[in-house]
């Protein structure tokens, strides 16, 4: 039985997973926590059953809510298409608002959990240009938690760790396959079909390829 | 056709009746959004249709969430009570990260639409002393939003209008009759009965009683 408890937010993508594997290997019980937004690529939560599953965890919670309602993103609105090239700028796969949304579920669950914990797998360096992944970005939800919760209320601190936040995508690989994490597990594509495998020409096919190739390791990716 | 649009949560209670009223005469076209989040009274839902169907929008958004798979609230949790006498401190019918979740929904909705205005009933005056009511909240959150958001990255600058906020409830009544809120459409009460009858013994019936009397207009409140 281990100590502290820590909300984990784990999409079956590859940088939650190595978030989730360097929480367990710091000692916390995790509470992994995926939300379905009413993505595309719902295949995606499959994955995140699967790296929950390999990784082990105290609780796994799929919280449903319908972003696709409002539209506006490649990812939830299938009548805008994900491009197969990189654009400068925030893409079109941006989804609004959605780390915003996503760590506040986990707050709401962290301050039933008691814990001040939450552990969020962003990344600033080789990501796709989404405002909602900077360091400053987490610091002002960290400040947003601190005043909007019993808990803060109460003088505890909440902190939203984000240790990816700094990291190449072949340094988290590497330090993610230290840890033991199986990335046959985890998918990164944004339209993979829907035997789970990848388009490989998405941004994020190619940043998850170029990754492993940096990192001198063996991609799992399975094309079609 | 109005100029402006506007995401205004709507939760059927009072307080966002009036702030809706109050976008509705500043000119705002209003997007109202409700949110399911498995409270008990989920007939505050039926209040937010008559809410807005009397004021007037020009759409209507209510989106679920299970909030109540994290349990830890009277007013998603079944096995806790709602009491019938106001206690110091934050009460147990607080809904963990309630309004950070409410409002990361409305941001996510404002993006898609291309407005930088959401509004939201908060109030910290004669309020049941919940933490994500406070002016300072609504600061942290509007400088979240300008980080974690394409709009503000591109230099827009968000603005959560909370009206209410500092004003006593019978303010809030007088205003609202002022702008012809029908308050017959609303609910407060934590724990309605099936007709939509309330209680009159919770927090929430003893405020908003207290706010008619001391504004000296009938409450077309129906207790059971």
């Amino acid at each position: 039985m281990k100590g502290r408890r820590a909300v984990v937010l784990v999409s079956g993508g590859l940088d939650s997973a190595t978030t989730l594997s360097i929480a367990r290997h710091s000692d916390f019980s995790c509470y992994a926590l995926s939300v379905e937004y009413g993505q595309r690529h719902n295949i995606e939560l499959e994955a995140a059953k699967r790296v929950v599953n390999s990784i082990g965890v105290e609780e796994h919670q799929i919280v449903s809510i319908d972003l696709a309602a409002f539209g506006g993103s490649a990812l939830t609105d299938v009548g805008i298409e994900v491009p197969q090239t990189r654009t400068s700028g925030i893409p079109i796969t941006y989804v609004p608002a959605r780390n915003t949304v996503f760590l506040a579920l986990a707050l709401a669950w962290a301050e039933v959990l008691k814990t001040r914990h939450v552990f969020i797998g962003v990344n600033a360096v080789d990501y796709s240009g989404y405002p909602d992944c900077r360091r400053e970005f987490i610091d002002a939800f960290t400040a947003l938690a601190n005043l909007g919760t019993r808990a803060g209320d109460q003088g505890e601190r909440f902190e939203i760790h984000a240790p990816l936040i700094e990291l190449h995508k072949s340094d988290i690989i590497r330090l993610g396959l230290s840890l033991g994490v199986d990335y046959a597990t985890t998918i990164s594509c944004y339209q993979p079909d829907s035997d789970g495998r990848a388009c490989g020409g998405c941004d994020s096919c190619e940043i998850r390829r170029a990754g492993f190739e940096t990192a001198g390791a063996p991609d799992p990716t399975v094309y079609r």
